[in-house]
C-alpha cells in the first residue's frame, strides 16, 4: 500500500494510521484541534473540504457512529494516498475521498444535503505572481484552488437549513472569515482562539457557524496550547490522548 | 456646579474630576479601558459618540497634546453635566459637549474633517416591546436613539480617509461589528479581548479600525482584569494608576 517517499504513522487513536509522504504537507496539531472541535450526531452525513491526507475524515469517523464523511482534495496524489489511508483503517463503509474542486462541489455531492461540513483550507492568499506551478506542500497552504470566500461558499451551498459548518483559520482573516459567513448565510456561533501562551496574540481560531441561524456568537474561553515551562497545557494532552474521542 | 443628586468624583489622574449623579448611568472600567486604548497624534481632532459623563473626552485630552475633542451625548442632563465636568477641570479649550444625534451628525460637525473618533456605545440591542420612555440609564445601556450600525456609519462619515475609530464593545456583537465596520470602509486593524480571568470567555472588545485600510486584523494579546486571587492584574493596576498617559 506504500508507495516511494511514503510512511505509515500511527495516530494513537483505536489502532488508527496514516499514510503521510516525507516530501509534502502533513498533518499538523491544526487538524486535530479541528477534529476534536467538531459536534457530530449518529448517522450525520459529513463533508470535509480539502481533506489532504484524509486526516480528518479519519479522526471524525473515528469519534463519531455511522455517520458518513466525504473527503474532498483537488490532488490526485493526496486524494489517492487518502483513499489508501482509509483502506487501511478499513473505514470504507464510513468515507469516500472524491478528488474534485470546492467550486461547483454541490452539483456532484447534491445542494442542501449535509449536517456538517468541515474545513481546515490553505490558509495563506495568493500573492501577485505567485507560481501557479507548485508542489504539493503550496496547493496545501496557499489559496491557489479557491481562496476561503470559495470554501465557504461551498460549505453553504452543501449544508441543509441548520447544518454546521466547522473551521480552522489563522486569527488574521478573522473579518474575512467572519463577514463571508454571513454573507453566505452561515452565521457565526462559536469562536475560539488558540494562544500559544497565556499571555501571546492567539494564532489559530476555531469557529462553528450554523446555516440560516439568528444572529449571537459565543465566545468560549481561550485554548491555550503550551505552559510558561514550553510543555504542553493539560487541555492539549486530553485533545491528543483522547482514544474513545466524544460525542455530542 | 452641583445639582441635586449629583457628586463630584475625583479620577486620580492629575487633579481630574468629574460630576455624576447617583441615580443615572455612571462610568465604568470599559470607559478607562477605551481612554488607554486610544492613540492620538498632536493636535488631533476628535469626536467621542454618546459621550455620557464626557469621561472619555477628559480622559483623552488629559493624555494628549493639542487635541479637540467634541463630546456627543443625545441626553439634555446628561450632556450638561458633562458641560460642567469640562469647566470645573478647565478643559474648555479642548473639549466641547454637544447635545445631539449620532445620526447626521456629519451635518452639524462636518464631513471626513476627523482623526479620531472614539465610542462606547450603548450596548444592548432594544427589546421588541422597550418602553422607550426611559429613564437616562437606559438610554446609556440600550441602543434606543441609534444602534450600532448608526454609531459605525457616523464614525465612518465622521473620519479623514486613514483616520482612526476607536470603540469597546462585548464580545457577543463581534460579528456585528466586523461586519458593520468593513461595510462602512472602516477596516478592523486590531483587537484586543478583555477577560475577567485567565481562564474564562472574552466579555469585552477593544477594536481599532481604519478608514480605507487594505484588510490585514491584529490580534492583540488579551487582557486579563483578575488575578485568580480575585485581585486586579498587574495591567489594570498600571491603566487605572497611570498618572501620565502615553502618547503615540
Amino acid at each position: 500500500m506504500l508507495r516511494d517517499g511514503e510512511r505509515l504513522d500511527e495516530l494513537n487513536l483505536k489502532d488508527l494510521v496514516i499514510i503521510q509522504h516525507k516530501d509534502k504537507f502533513k498533518f499538523g496539531m491544526d487538524a486535530v484541534l479541528l477534529a476534536n472541535f467538531v459536534t457530530a450526531k449518529k448517522g450525520d452525513k459529513i463533508v470535509d473540504l480539502g481533506c489532504g491526507s484524509g486526516i480528518i475524515p479519519i479522526l471524525i469517523a473515528a469519534k463519531t457512529q455511522d455517520t458518513f464523511i466525504y473527503g474532498v482534495e483537488i490532488q490526485e496524489d493526496m486524494a489517492d494516498m487518502a483513499t489508501r489511508s482509509v483502506v487501511i483503517n478499513k473505514m470504507e463503509e464510513r468515507i469516500k475521498i472524491i478528488k474534485g474542486d470546492v467550486r461547483g462541489l454541490e452539483k456532484i455531492l447534491g445542494y442542501e444535503k449535509f449536517d456538517i461540513v468541515t474545513s481546515n483550507p490553505p490558509y495563506m492568499p495568493v500573492k501577485t505572481g505567485f507560481d501557479k506551478k507548485q508542489k504539493s506542500e503550496n496547493i496545501a497552504r496557499y489559496e491557489i484552488y479557491g481562496g476561503l470566500e470559495e470554501f465557504i461558499k461551498a460549505a453553504s451551498k452543501l449544508l441543509k437549513f441548520g447544518g454546521k459548518f466547522f473551521m480552522i483559520h489563522r486569527t488574521e482573516r478573522l473579518v474575512d472569515i467572519l463577514y463571508f459567513l454571513r454573507k453566505y448565510n452561515l452565521e457565526p456561533k462559536k469562536l475560539r482562539f488558540v494562544h500559544p501562551y497565556v499571555d501571546s496574540k492567539p494564532n489559530l481560531l476555531l469557529i462553528e457557524s450554523k446555516k440560516g441561524s439568528q444572529p449571537g456568537l459565543n465566545i468560549l474561553a481561550p485554548l491555550y496550547v503550551y505552559e510558561k515551562s514550553g510543555e504542553y497545557t493539560k487541555e492539549i494532552i486530553e485533545i491528543y490522548s483522547k482514544t474513545q474521542l466524544e460525542e455530542e
